[in-house]
């Protein structure tokens, strides 16, 4: 392989070795526009002869290696999906501030809408999975059961909260601020002694924990994840509360029973489009006449696909709504909907919280897995800050009631006393 | 016309005399229907001849007189439309708790889903009206050119708000609670000192000028309002607060300009439902790129069509949208929905406020006007009261800003300081 102008980066071992060769004048064409898919952003290609492709020459923000003819095609067929996995195996590689570089394509590519034919097109090629009771296992167990200890290297140490946290003080700890969301959730919720709250999507059981310690209800938590069930059940034991929290390996789509409170953090964005107005059904099923809920859960401004390589390599599955979207879980059944928040850059804060950790840890983490898997993972969540903070994604808590419940309270001022 | 078996009812002077004669047993079908219609709600109806009919005798809550033949074919045939209309005349009347009658009838409708033919039937007699810019101006005037003088008999006596106001202390006067509504939606918007705002529909213009003398900035308020509009510019003018509020009679639709904040209050459930993207385009057109926007509406927890009587006589072209419908205005322009509170409560006691001070000028407002019109603006008030408190209908307030705009405060607490 021929070097580039600027300084070389270590590639994967995994790499294949054929990457020299001339650049014709055809892939100069796609390289420029490769560019223009990103509004010109201000980006340096560099192919794999060392070339450098600009079109947009002010304060280049960072140069993208193109380390292989073959990578250049892929990147353009279906830049989308295949940037990640070229990033991963090292056949793209980004130099400069990789977290610049992200913000400026997603910046660049939501400015510049494709035309028509490969708007569709990309539509095609990227369409989520759907999510049937047995996909859903299938699609959680890919993401969640990679390993408690892998998990355990990067989030929160107190609650293994693995959604975004809330920093009401903008210097918290990660920990302060995992905590702060989920008093912030239970105080949305009034909780009061003796509630029965039902969990849909439980992760490690931090936050039904939470709830059974610091606001004396009872939990009953669902999760499809067995190595968290698992963990979660453990945890809870240690720590006294197991008359408490009852963790239960289903699918929500089997809760059953009446409960005072329904709350799911996390785990709308995972279960698919077509299954809301069944989450909606479990939801008017159990709860009781004067039950309130919230559903936290990634969003959109506007209805669009999930970023195709984080749905087929991360969560398989995944699609963050819109409001409009996330309403057909509600208004089919006259929940009243009584309070959105938008926390989204609660959420950019809370990935560069876990980046850093990772990055601690990407060393330990390679030994475990490989070099694709730790390239993946920062890909993943760099790109979700960049998400976050170029505002493709939201954060929306939902707070909802049954239509007829007036036990309502006469302002917002409790959550924050 | 044969006297009921209950104490009479003096009834207006324009109701004709043929109300007597025997009941037919098609009739007696009928009125059972009607109940039916009601889900067989516990009112016992008392026709023309004194005699009654109940179909759940149990805690009679009732007793709804109806006082010709006529008047029951015209209730059988549109209920939602005519129950007005009868009311207002005296051909129906309501002896008992008008208000528990009210939410008794409401209760058991909405819980009672007409046949889909009738349902069909219904939503082509009752299609709300068009609203193009001619229309508008004929609609607002029917309504808000009655003349200051009658709103001002019962509206707070300081500001003149024509919409919910906010009591997070429940026993907040009238007066106090619009001040708390218009400083709860000021800090929503983060107002400082020199900020550029425009807004959508004033009313008498009480919001622009509070904004302007106690957060220091500059407004431009449109509406299409004759009357209203010179009552504002003369307050404003009186208050020495001109040279910072400006008013326009103009429409929304024709709002140009740069603003830091755009607001409306009340608006959106009479600009009608095909005006959604348009009143998104206004804001999108008007806010700087760090803009934020509130919106504050009626709202449903589900679509469905205004009350038909009340969107013929009182406000032509109402109606209040589901949040799924309220996203239109937001999403085709990637706007970001930071905040969704719903007030629905405070506005039945707004509504009570208001009927109250009615009442208490009901006899002044008659000599002005006429038998007929207090008797329908007190069923349009008591009315509202029973939609809010048996949760047909919401109160909405939406605060939005635009997509790239990261400069949010990190909690909602600066709200409740």
């Amino acid at each position: 392989m021929k070097e580039s102008k600027t300084a070389p980066l270590t590639l994967p071992s995994d790499v294949p070795e054929e990457t020299g060769g001339p650049v014709f004048a055809l892939e100069r064409f796609l390289a420029r526009q490769l560019l223009a898919f990103t509004g010109n952003a201000p980006i340096a290609l560099i192919l794999w002869n060392g070339e450098e492709i600009v079109t947009n020459p002010h304060h280049i923000v960072a140069h993208l290696h193109i380390r292989d003819r073959g990578a250049l095609w892929k990147l353009c067929l279906n830049p989308d999906l295949n940037f990640g996995d070229l990033y991963s195996i090292g056949r793209v590689d980004v130099e400069g501030d990789f977290l610049r570089f992200l913000e400026t394509v997603y910046t660049g590519v939501s400015n510049t809408p494709p035309p028509a034919p490969l708007k569709k097109l990309r539509r095609f090629l990227n369409r989520p999975r759907t999510n049937t009771l047995d996909d859903s296992r299938g699609n959680i167990q890919h993401h969640y059961d990679l390993g408690n200890d892998f998990y355990e290297l990067w989030l929160d140490n107190e609650a293994m909260q693995y959604t975004c946290a809330y920093y009401p003080e903008p210097n918290m700890t990660l920990e302060q601020a995992q905590r702060a969301k989920m008093d912030h959730v239970c105080r949305k919720l009034q909780l009061k002694p003796g509630d029965q709250v039902v969990e849909a999507g439980c992760g490690w059981g931090g936050l039904a924990r939470h709830m059974a310690r610091h606001y004396g209800v009872n939990v009953t938590s669902y999760n499809i994840s067995h190595e968290q069930i698992r963990y979660a059940r453990a945890k809870t034991k240690e720590q006294g509360l197991d008359s408490r929290v009852t963790y239960v390996e289903d699918d929500y789509r089997n809760i059953d029973g009446k409960y005072d409170v329904f709350v799911s953090i996390g785990m709308l964005e995972l279960v698919g489009r077509n299954n809301y107005r069944e989450l909606g059904r479990v939801a008017n099923n159990c709860l009781k006449e004067t039950g309130r809920g919230l559903i936290h859960s990634i969003g959109r401004n506007k209805a669009e696909l999930m970023n195709a390589w984080i749905e087929k390599r991360i969560f398989p599955g995944a699609y963050p709504p819109s409001l409009s979207e996330m309403m057909e879980i509600f208004e089919p059944y006259r929940f009243s909907v009584q309070d959105v928040e938008n926390i989204r850059l609660h959420y950019a804060r809370t990935l560069a919280h876990w980046l850093e950790r990772f990055e601690k840890n990407a060393h330990q983490i390679e030994k475990t897995y490989d070099r694709a898997f730790v390239r993946a993972w920062r890909l993943y969540l760099a790109g979700s800050i960049a998400a976050f903070t170029t505002a493709s994604l939201q954060l929306f808590q939902v707070v909802f009631t049954r239509e007829r419940n007036n036990n309502l309270p006469s302002s917002r001022a409790h959550i924050y006393k």
